[in-house]
């Protein structure tokens, strides 16, 4: 007899109907022998409804009340779920992260779990019981209700795989694996049977949606395998894992596209020793995370300072992007809405040189001119025009041969 | 400076507006250096849309897991409330049954306070916060959440007045208080300034939406003073209390109107011994209330036995009924819908004989027949037909002069 956790997304639990094919496909893996523990996601856009009703009471939140309030979307979904299930004569018990003890810091809105306390969970499996248990809330020092933040769900499920010594760890959504590229792009795209940590970490673009990059990380620290599917179809999904040794490295697992990028240029900056460290420590007191940064010397020892952040972070950054300029005596800044951001990741390009050339031959085949580039040792990125985005995705992954694998 | 225990129901909560309206009347309240509790029930019709979806999963929902799903109600009116105070910068923390420490026992959807540990509640408002709690829940011996059944924020809003010893008790709905009768049915109904527990629950179809008796007889039992009004207005409302020592009891405090009754009669049933008792117990095995009994010897040693119900229990014990009707010989069941019961309340009708035949003159005078009469100590109801009940309301409470108060 396996245990089992199983994830299922927001999505995945979105209506009634969907509940009810969720828990259909839980009691079918039940039915096979297995002991399982559920993490649910709070119902499609029930955490939106919550937030908005919210901001209409209050000009500013406190985040005390706001994981009191958010952590019922989960309470609601785990209590369907737990009856859809029941439904068809299996036994199943709800738990809120409170009651399955999931301990946290006491961080309200990105709490950290400490410790999962997990007897209660023991019991009601020991009972022959299906445990469906709240994703993204945990319980303070205090006896406070706490969430976790981003992709709580997908860390609340790698963290009771570890306490609980499970065997699989299966995370659904309504993606149905990890592909080389998008495949509303690119139709050829072709899904990966499984990929590595640190390229899954690598491809967020492309798989942030499906599991979180902390939950990865989590995954990768205890070496723990993840299967990744959809709960909308029974195709096969891919698998999450390390790299076995001697194991044949891909030089490019898969083609990344973010436009939802912006680019931005603090034009002649005085050449000063400390100038850019004085920028991006501001940005950083806005917990704007920056994305690539070049930094070209012009003549008359004045400098042209680019970064990229994330376009909703843009309106919350702009007027200190401005303040920034000025106090550095700059010439002015330079916008730049029309980019897209391409990358190539794959674990195998650390020790076969050429992948960047190749990467950048595809691109000006297809006549799209690089404007920034940044590569780490499994990832490369460019930043080109928007409207090239789509030739560009196309043409690497036809250099690669990533529709063939 | 006083405790005070607030409670405001579903109605009073029912939008973001509504709710930010409580927040102003409480942070008034607390400006004016008050402690307060609050008590807090479920958004307007949210535990109706949480009950729609239950039953679109499951066709009987076990009663852990609805109580896992409707404590979710509460929960997001008490940080909703919560923002909604704080934003006007008044401290406040909204706590759940379980982090009140509201302790039931095991009996789920009707489960009953056995203890409050009120320690964390003390702790926050020695803080100077308003503590806001959920009303209608509680947690049980296993650590499971649970609900209290109807009326349920009720009692939870005198259990914590005393276990708190509070100085007040304030519940907010959107009636104004308690009335000489239903002002929808007659518009010179005059709003009484205070009634007494007896009276209240006796006029429990004129007042059940405002408190439920369950709750009023717990105020009785500790001999504590309710004060009644509305969230909408500041209208002076009904104090519920005790009797005075030697106060002058009014004969008749009001006449209440209840057209959701259903009469049924078993036809010409053998009068032999442990019939009457045969049937009722069969009907209270179905947790079907019974009112108003008459039985009449006919002729031939046959019984005639009617009683009424309320029409929400008619669909679930028909069955029952006819079944009955059948086992004990009787010649048939007939049911009549087009029902209503005229009730006088008052609690010094015990020592002023003559009121019974004042109530049925006034009948008389509009022409409107009586089918059956039950008396207790403070209360005369007679059950007539239904498109008489305006007037004969309209009558008695004319002949008490009751629109003169």
């Amino acid at each position: 007899m396996s245990l089992v956790v199983q994830k299922y997304g927001g999505t995945s639990l979105a209506t009634v109907e969907r509940i009810i094919n969720v828990a259909e496909r839980i009691v079918k893996k039940y039915n096979e022998g297995n002991q399982l523990i559920i993490v649910a996601s709070a119902m499609g856009d029930t955490t939106n409804q919550l937030v908005k009703k919210m901001n209409m009471v209050s000009d500013n939140p406190t985040p005390r009340e706001a994981d009191m309030l958010l952590t019922t979307g989960e309470q609601i979904s785990i209590a369907l779920l737990t009856m859809a299930i029941q439904n068809y004569g299996c036994p199943a018990i709800s738990l809120t992260g409170s009651q399955a003890c999931i301990k946290t810091d006491d961080k309200h809105n990105r709490a950290v779990i400490k410790d999962i306390d997990n007897k209660r969970i023991k019991k009601e499996l020991k009972k022959g019981k299906i445990a469906v248990i709240a994703g993204f809330q945990g319980i303070n020092s205090k006896e406070d209700f706490t969430t976790l933040g981003r992709g709580g769900s997908d860390t609340t499920t790698i963290a009771l795989m570890v306490s609980l010594k499970a065997d699989r760890c299966e995370i659904y959504s309504d993606v149905d694996g990890i592909y080389t590229t998008d495949p509303r792009i690119l139709p050829n795209a072709k899904k990966l049977n499984f990929i590595s940590y640190d390229e899954m970490l690598e491809l967020s673009s492309l798989g942030a949606e499906v599991l979180h990059p902390h939950a990865v990380e989590l995954a990768k620290l205890y070496n723990l395998k993840l299967y990744i599917a959809s709960s909308f179809n029974n195709n096969i999904g891919t698998i999450v894992r390390g790299v076995k040794k001697m194991e044949k490295k891909r030089n490019v697992t898969g083609v990344a596209c973010d436009s939802d990028v912006i680019k931005i240029t603090i034009k002649k900056v005085p050449d000063k020793p400390g100038i850019a460290g004085n920028i991006f420590t501001r940005l950083a007191e806005h917990r704007i995370n920056i994305d690539m940064i070049i930094q070209n010397l012009q003549y008359n020892n004045l400098n042209d300072i680019s970064f990229t952040i994330h376009n909703s972070d843009f309106k919350k950054v702009k007027e200190t992007i401005y303040n920034i300029a000025k106090n550095v005596d700059s010439r002015g800044v330079e916008i730049d809405q029309d980019v897209a951001k391409v990358s190539i990741v794959g674990a195998g390009m650390i020790s076969t040189p050429g992948i960047a050339a190749e990467m950048f031959q595809a691109m000006g085949k297809v006549d799209v001119n690089i404007q920034m580039i940044t590569k780490s040792e499994i990832k490369i990125s460019c930043l080109i025009k928007e409207d090239g985005a789509k030739k560009a995705v196309e043409s690497i992954h036809n250099q690669f041969n990533l529709g063939e694998l």
